[in-house]
């Protein structure tokens, strides 16, 4: 079982709108729904391509009830370790205007945690681990967990000896990187934030100095930029992609992580990774993605020495 | 009892952001929730200003339970008569930006009504009616209610002698009035739609002769103005206002039904009225209505004759 961790998850809402204009009324055309959070995309792309995926965090309040009914539907079902909480689970927005095809993105804070809904997190993570291969950890924190929690986590999966993927940006990050996970993925920004260096190569390995065994860089329409012991590669698809990017980092943490348990080579890992990216930019829906368009892509994506 | 009808009712949901940009990302810093609908707007005001409400229409799915839950929570409570349908509720999204204090509205469409359901509510209006002193018929029609719904609803008040204010738009708006209700209350807008002219007075007069007893049209900062079989006026507060205008036409028709219910002759019932609009617009939070500025604006409204 692949556990991953979305201590902050989301009611992800989509609205379509003719054209966002600031400060006028909208109709909405159509609205879609359906539970978000970094690690609940990444368990649902995991279990389309095979894998047996249990998504813990935090869940609370009606917008928690309608996320966990939403985890056991669809075509490909994670189970749900999710931890109850007083708070209601945040909702996202995501407004696509439809003469331009562009998002406008609001994100909801979520719901303070206290302490004890924190060490019951802590306590639910410790019974997990003992039966995963691997753990993603995704995502900002909620208002009220400790800053150092990525920190913590990364440590109790390295003691359990289980590999530990982590995917946050900030002081989270910061704090998450010097306790040494296998592998962080962070895009261009947090990347930047972490290190203070805009050049990708060298922002990369300076952030493996930082205690990251692997490092690998989502770079948009760059794709991907690995710095692992076995060496430094790009991966990029064959052309630029349009479509939206919603779920793309995702979708890479996803290809990473299955890479991993199937024990592939680093540019085998690189090639799976970047063409789920790709076919999610591809898919009509945010943070879906094309099954087809992923099986062409993984013969079309370059990975070429960095 | 005063009972007010929401077909389309609304989880109304406020987002506070810095700035609102198209396309671009945005931390939403505050979130406020609450029962809407312009029908429950107006049972608010009622039951704040000391009546006896009950609210219909429709609730459905979990949105529904979050807004039926609300009716009974805070200072002034209503009495749910909602019908229980199977889609859900809609949801209205207000962005309030921080920097300007302007709002970006984005409203869902709501969720269908099927023919069962729509006769369902037929049948609770039909029992609510001989226990109402009078009946507000508020807001737009969710999908799959009849176009003439209205109107329907208007003649069966007229035939229980109960007195009926009708405040909505478009062809609803068109059938509802050739259905002679007792008030209407259009804003500059829905006048020029319903009538063609954009000259008020004139635009008044016409609506008026198309079947309602009384126009009240709300012009914003210019206030209210009346044709009613009594007389015409204008009645206007003192000073241009600042702040939120969203439900200030809602607080309208909560002003005109409870002055009708008090006996109070027409020039007296556009006090309330205006004095309830402009303490709406000067609450801090969009909808609500501050009662000491209520109590001072009372004194301040010019009424004169038109």
């Amino acid at each position: 079982m692949i556990l991953t961790v979305t201590l902050n998850t989301a009611l992800d809402i989509t609205y379509r709108v003719r054209s966002l204009r600031p400060h006028a009324s909208h109709r909405v055309s159509e609205v879609a729904e359906r539970p978000g959070g970094k690690g609940v995309n990444v368990g649902r792309v995991l279990a389309a391509l095979g894998h047996e995926v249990t998504v813990t965090g935090f869940a609370g309040g009606p917008t928690g009830e309608v996320l966990r009914a939403g985890l056991a539907e669809g075509p490909w079902p994670v189970a749900d370790a999710l931890v109850p909480v007083s708070g209601a689970t945040r909702r996202t927005i995501a407004v696509v205007d439809d003469l331009t095809g562009d998002t406008t993105q609001l994100n909801e804070p979520g719901p303070q945690i206290s302490p004890a809904e924190w060490g019951a997190f802590l306590d639910r993570y410790e019974e997990l681990l003992p039966g995963a291969s691997a753990v993603a950890l995704c995502g900002s924190l909620p208002p009220g967990v400790p800053v150092g929690a990525y920190a913590n986590l990364v440590r109790t999966a390295r003691a359990a000896g289980v590999p530990v993927l982590l995917d946050t940006s900030g002081e989270p990050l910061r704090r998450g990187v010097a306790a040494r996970p296998d592998i962080i993925k962070p895009n261009a920004d947090e990347l930047a934030e972490l290190t203070g260096s805009h050049e990708p190569l060298r922002a990369t390995q300076d952030a493996r100095r930082r205690g990251a065994h692997a490092v690998v860089a989502s770079l948009g329409a760059d794709g991907l930029l690995a710095v692992t012991p076995e060496g430094r590669w790009r991966a990029a698809p064959p052309t630029r992609l349009h479509g939206n990017p919603t779920g793309a980092g995702d979708s890479a943490v996803a290809g990473l992580l299955s890479g991993l348990l199937d024990r592939l080579p680093w540019p085998d890992r690189l090639t799976r990774a970047a063409a789920l990216s790709a076919a999610t930019v591809r898919a009509p829906a945010a943070g879906e993605f094309d099954l087809a368009a992923y099986e062409k892509l993984l013969a079309r994506v370059s990975v070429t020495a960095a």
